[in-house]
């Protein structure tokens, strides 16, 4: 791995204010460059390990009375005290930029609002990364590295404050999105709340199923619960923050729910076929408008399925010497396998080097699907 | 890759009628191991493409006379015909065993058996295997590798008959799992047709969604709808020859969504986040019961995360030190970068070797997680 260090944009000192996954990976990824970084955390012990893995150093440690005025402040507290936090940075550090990184924007920006704080120096903003662990033993500074990161203007936020903003998430090697709060929190509503629920409402459905019957789940279940892990305590914050958007996307689903038990409930009635091959293939149109890897285009890559035993190395082997035959894999997934020791893994290439990848090997022995 | 032949158990002649991905699968993996297969279709082409592939002799090509007496009939028809296929079997065949895999089992028996047709012969099975493509072109002896397949005793199936389907699912490398029809749709009700109907109906909301929403989204929202990519025309057969217990499950779905609207239109109601939370719970709970990989217990895996360049060889080169490290690779995840050419490898391995492979790859120049 080859590192090209580019001197960073955000100016410090910097300081985070809570020091959870999020806010000790924004600090270890500022520290990387160089960028001085103070950490705050209603935890002493947070604030502590944070410092510890190099994400910055202690108020408590240092004394508050060392503690520089920031140039920027992070808000990077659980979304239920972000509001006030905010408020209560701006108030203290009347030269900062405040940012704030909870994943709803525009309750926080209305509470922000009707308590008279300075919104020129404040921007909301959302990075669109995360991690199923928490806490900030979990954190690493290359969490943002090409994800979403999303800043709100709010609405007389100043420029200076709106280039503080992106050069943080520009700096953390993220990807920059501008919308306005409510844009914001409808779109996630919609792309990350909407999922959240319907994993958990299928997933809550398998609490009583007896186990031989889940030994029969494949892949596709597997798939649509992943998400269904998640951490009770963040999403019933995010999910309240957020509950206008969220309810409207749900009113659409219960429509959709209802004509399909309506139709099942007489599948022998005229016109029962045509309802649920609609609803299909709604689905259909709605997935497929989902970007390919990389935010591009929705794009068909060609896909090859190969055996391979389940013994260290088999895979590895398999990408070597896909390596070798020199065609780029654009996405992998593995089948799993109830009670045997051997897996599938599904190639993605693009389509016009599938037939030669699939030539070459079948050549030297591997097992491909046609 | 070493192979290691079996004698077939299955007795021929075989003759598979429906010469689609299923049918045209199951007849290349009987024709690797040397048993007798012959094909039938409705489509004359896809009979014949099935021959060309492998899958057996076309009936059709030979001339109908040719055709020896089978000893196994495998039904592997669309499901809205399957009953009737097994019933005009049975009459046509009185000598042989019938299965069919139609992947609902209760009204395809139901069917036979309010026809008169003799169930000793006739017995219902579902391999739990499929592709996201279809017809005999898409066909691989290796589709049932290592799956599930289910028989259905008809509750008079002889024990020869028991025996004949359950050695074509061995023969085919699966793994057979005996239960009754209800209890098989029960089943799959559940753990295959309400993921199916949940994926569709998320995946239906983005149907209007502006492409610059859409480019946010992340692993969360790209694995709970991938299989709302599946073929209406499939499902449409599926969902309504099994709806009973479908809409079930979807009543309990409606039960928790209706609770969760009337909370979340009123968030900051006495009781709004306990009932929030627990929703969430609920899906931690399911989820957590879905068996691991190999159908054993569910199992925490230890994972580390990897950042690998997008350019070939990068992430083989990874997997082949993990290999020389000696550690077994459980599971591999890649994560999307939109925008930028980076990925994530996300690694589960035992949890005992977790440490040392972290180290190991340090040394070896990788940017490991902590």
């Amino acid at each position: 791995m080859t590192e090209t260090p580019t001197p960073a944009a955000t100016a410090g000192p910097v300081l985070v204010i809570g020091a959870g996954l999020l806010g000790a990976s924004i600090g270890l990824g500022l520290r990387h460059l160089g960028v001085e970084v103070w950490l705050r955390d209603s935890s002493p012990t947070a604030e502590a390990v944070a410092q510890d893995i190099g994400a910055g150093r202690s108020c408590r440690a240092a004394g508050e009375g060392r503690v520089p005025e920031p140039a920027l402040v992070v808000v990077a507290t659980p979304p239920d005290v972000t509001a006030q936090t905010v408020v209560e940075a701006l108030r203290a550090h009347p030269g900062a930029v405040v940012v704030d990184i909870a994943s709803v924007k525009e309750s926080v920006l209305e509470e922000v609002r009707a308590q008279g704080a300075d919104l020129t120096r404040y921007v909301g903003t959302h990075p669109m990364a995360g991690r199923e662990k928490s806490g900030p033993v979990a954190a690493r500074g290359e969490l943002f590295t090409s994800m979403p990161w999303v800043v709100c203007d709010s609405g007389r936020s100043s420029p200076a404050a709106l280039a503080a903003a992106k050069n943080l998430a520009v700096d953390l090697g993220a990807t920059v999105t501008f919308m306005d709060a409510r844009e914001h929190d409808a779109t996630v509503a919609l792309i990350s709340h909407l999922p959240q629920v319907m994993s958990s409402l299928l997933a809550s459905r398998l609490q009583d199923t007896p186990p031989h019957h889940l030994s029969l789940a494949g892949q596709g279940l597997r798939d649509t619960t992943r998400i269904a892990a998640s951490d009770p305590n963040l999403w019933v914050q995010i999910l309240s923050a957020n509950a206008a958007p969220v309810v409207a996307s749900l009113h659409g689903v219960r429509q959709d729910l209802d004509r399909l038990i309506a139709t099942l409930e007489a599948p022998r009635a005229p016109g029962a076929r045509l309802d649920i091959a609609q609803l299909i293939a709604e689905g259909n149109a709605g997935q497929a408008r989902i970007p390919g890897k990389h935010g591009g285009a929705p794009r068909a890559f060609a896909t090859l399925t190969v055996l391979v035993g389940d013994v260290p190395g088999q895979l590895a082997r398999l990408l070597t010497e896909i390596g070798e035959i020199g065609v780029n894999l654009e996405d992998l997934r593995l089948e799993h396998s109830p009670g045997q020791p051997v897996g599938l893994a599904e190639v993605s290439v693009l389509p016009n080097r599938r037939k030669e990848l699939v030539e070459a090997l079948q050549e030297r022995g591997w097992k491909v699907v046609q």
